[in-house]
């Protein structure tokens, strides 16, 4: 078989397998939202939110509300867009959506400036939290914890007025980027600290105070999700008070558990129950054998 | 040393350094595939297999059998170079690469249909494990764990030619994007499901049977690997039967280890024996000590 | 409220906030480094580095030494912008930051022969130490470990001399890429592998010897940072000595804290102590309870 009718055939088969899938063609000509506008739409904001700090511009040359009130516009345009294609796909009345889409937009660009205010407290958290920090604008620049989280404030006021689809692709986005999954739904006090962050695993339904401070591969997650779709909409995930620690490795699990306020959790813990303010939780550390030997040969020949 | 010289000193050293190593000059005129296309054909072929959902297109607007022809012709030439320029790279006799790179190309543009197949088998996984799945949709567009699993269909069939280079050019891709290790050899079955997926780490000779899940952090992965390169073949990664959930942060070890179909492990387990079909295995919590304090200086002053 | 007077107000308000916020506006002109450059930067230098693996360029059809001396031109160029308006950022006096940089960079030039040599050891170590490993090509191609490595090779450098945020940029751009955290300030010997790699976190004041191989998920952190910016500049991480090996999974804290020589590290240790050379630390396998059922229904109906 040559390439020509490879290629025919493959396109064939896939054609015919996309017109049998309601997952692929639509029959209402209804539109996808676009991701990738999705996303660039999402750098664009932090580009708003932090200027000077991920971009081409230089804000400093100019007068900040030129750039500023060029980049708003665009993105209420760009959101306006997806807002609408989202809506559209979900709806059953198709009409009715461009004025919804306008109103999350409004509400939307309401919350810009609380934002922006709270996302500065995240910023001072992670610089008064990290040793390694040497500047804030080093936690501008690079912190992962606070791309994680500047993304899942912007996500998190599209999940509120639940709009489809969209919430889930920044959080992933910011997921791929950092390692750090917060779902939309999470509700996050202010001050909030992720530091290094790879793992962080943060779950639809958890609540978490104002001054908290996470570790790499901290979970908040569910017990179990083995009902699967039936759980939907259930408070399945931990609540987390003001002024917690919690060191890397643990997960705090179930919809009950609650960490009162002032504990310290640390490392590798596992917790399905609720702690009361005020405590702090040590693992044990695990039982180690050390054996010693001669040489690295011998090490390595008695390791298994 | 004024900056002229400056390069110039660093341009002969690295130019002297480049041509000592056989690694960088080939005197053969051979040429090393190049990465960057081979993302970008990745990419083209999740948007052929996900019509609609990755890319600009608007496939509702028009026959879709016009953008999936065309993409699979774009696909088909890079493949070619790619797999020629692999093979070309590799062997011995220059001459056959061609002919065996169209063999290539054919054969896995054959498998197309039934990636795309298992891949919607892989979408409706996730739906029903995953309470905060909104809709398949939203698995589509935003699940870190099925793009892996995606690039792992795609790559593998390549790893089964015995492609070199490609195969794991494509998984590391995905292991970037999404935190997930899958090595393009293992054998993974129908309705995968990888939740979060940060820290998964799953090897070359790992088989896995249909419809089991894993969560973030799990290894199923070697028990030692301090004889290197002569393990290079051998069983050495774990066998998962049907059915079976692995929560998050278990290590699962060993060419001879099996895990019976049915099966569910708890979360930081660390298993290197066989389990038969039907067990369920539990961690014991490791011990913790709570210990309640007045204030949160008074918590964190007997810290340490 | 129409879309018009949204954008307005929300402008309006943000462009207040930004003229309010010393970290946004600065009133002598000073300019923040270009965090785009700097990635460019990073990839050029890869590219030169590892001649024909990572960009469209093919070295073996032409003089390398044009290739080379073409990039290491626009690389000391973006550098010593970069530098510039780093040390600008950061200067009292302005008027000496342009000589500083050209000196960094002249200093940082003249290391480039000696990363090289460093980096080519390293594919060494890590062909040797993974079975998975087809070829040394393949690492350089494809190894997230060898990515992390060389971008703190470089960034290294310039930590060394004490160059603001630049370093930090560097790293958490490769830690995005791969999972793999390695503070700038950490001092890393010849021939180091990291495996995987997600999840790997190897603190500012990290020593590290010769022949180390580390896995996902380890950690070589601090014991506490509650002390926050009081510790800035204090070890407080551990030390590492030669031909050591760390599976997944541990944590090795504190800065008085050393491994040994010639000592292997088992998966999920927890060690805040020092430990002799030639030592094997083995965790004890958590204690597990399995339970067999007759069916999967069954093993999952008595889960929780």
């Amino acid at each position: 078989m040559d390439k020509k009718e490879t290629v025919s055939r493959a396109a064939l088969a896939l054609t015919r397998q996309c017109t049998d899938e309601p997952l692929f063609v639509n029959q209402d000509m209804k539109h996808l939202p676009n991701r990738k506008v999705i996303i660039d739409m999402v750098n664009e904001l932090r580009r708003v939110l932090f200027p000077g700090y991920y971009g081409e511009e230089n804000i400093t040359d100019s007068n900040p509300e030129y750039f500023i009130g060029n980049s708003l516009t665009c993105i209420y345009e760009a959101l306006y867009q997806q807002v609408s294609a989202a809506l559209s796909y979900k709806c059953e009345k198709f009409g009715t959506c461009h004025e919804q889409a306008e109103e999350i937009c409004n509400t939307f660009f309401e919350k810009l400036p609380y934002i922006q205010k709270m996302l500065l407290k995240d910023v001072q958290a992670a610089f008064e939290g990290d040793p390694a920090a040497l500047s804030h604008e080093d936690v501008i620049f690079s912190y992962p914890g606070l791309f994680a989280i500047c993304v899942y404030r912007i996500a998190h006021e599209l999940y509120v007025q639940k709009v489809p689809f969209i919430p889930r692709i920044m959080t992933e986005y910011a997921h791929a980027k950092t390692g750090i999954d917060i779902n939309s739904g999470a509700r996050i006090g202010e001050y909030f600290f992720i530091d290094h962050g790879t793992g962080v695993v943060i779950g639809e339904t958890t609540r978490i105070g104002n001054h908290v401070k996470i570790y790499q591969g901290v979970t908040l997650g569910a017990l179990s999700t083995r009902s699967g779709q039936q759980l939907a909409g259930v408070k399945r995930h931990p609540t987390i008070e003001d002024h917690v620690t919690i060191y890397s490795g643990s997960s705090i699990l179930g919809g009950e558990t609650v960490i009162g306020r002032d504990s310290v959790i640390g490392g590798n813990a596992f917790i399905t129950e609720s702690v009361a303010a005020g405590t702090r939780v040590t693992v044990k550390t695990p039982e180690m054998k050390f054996r010693q030997t001669k040489s690295r040969e011998a090490a390595l020949s008695i390791w298994e």
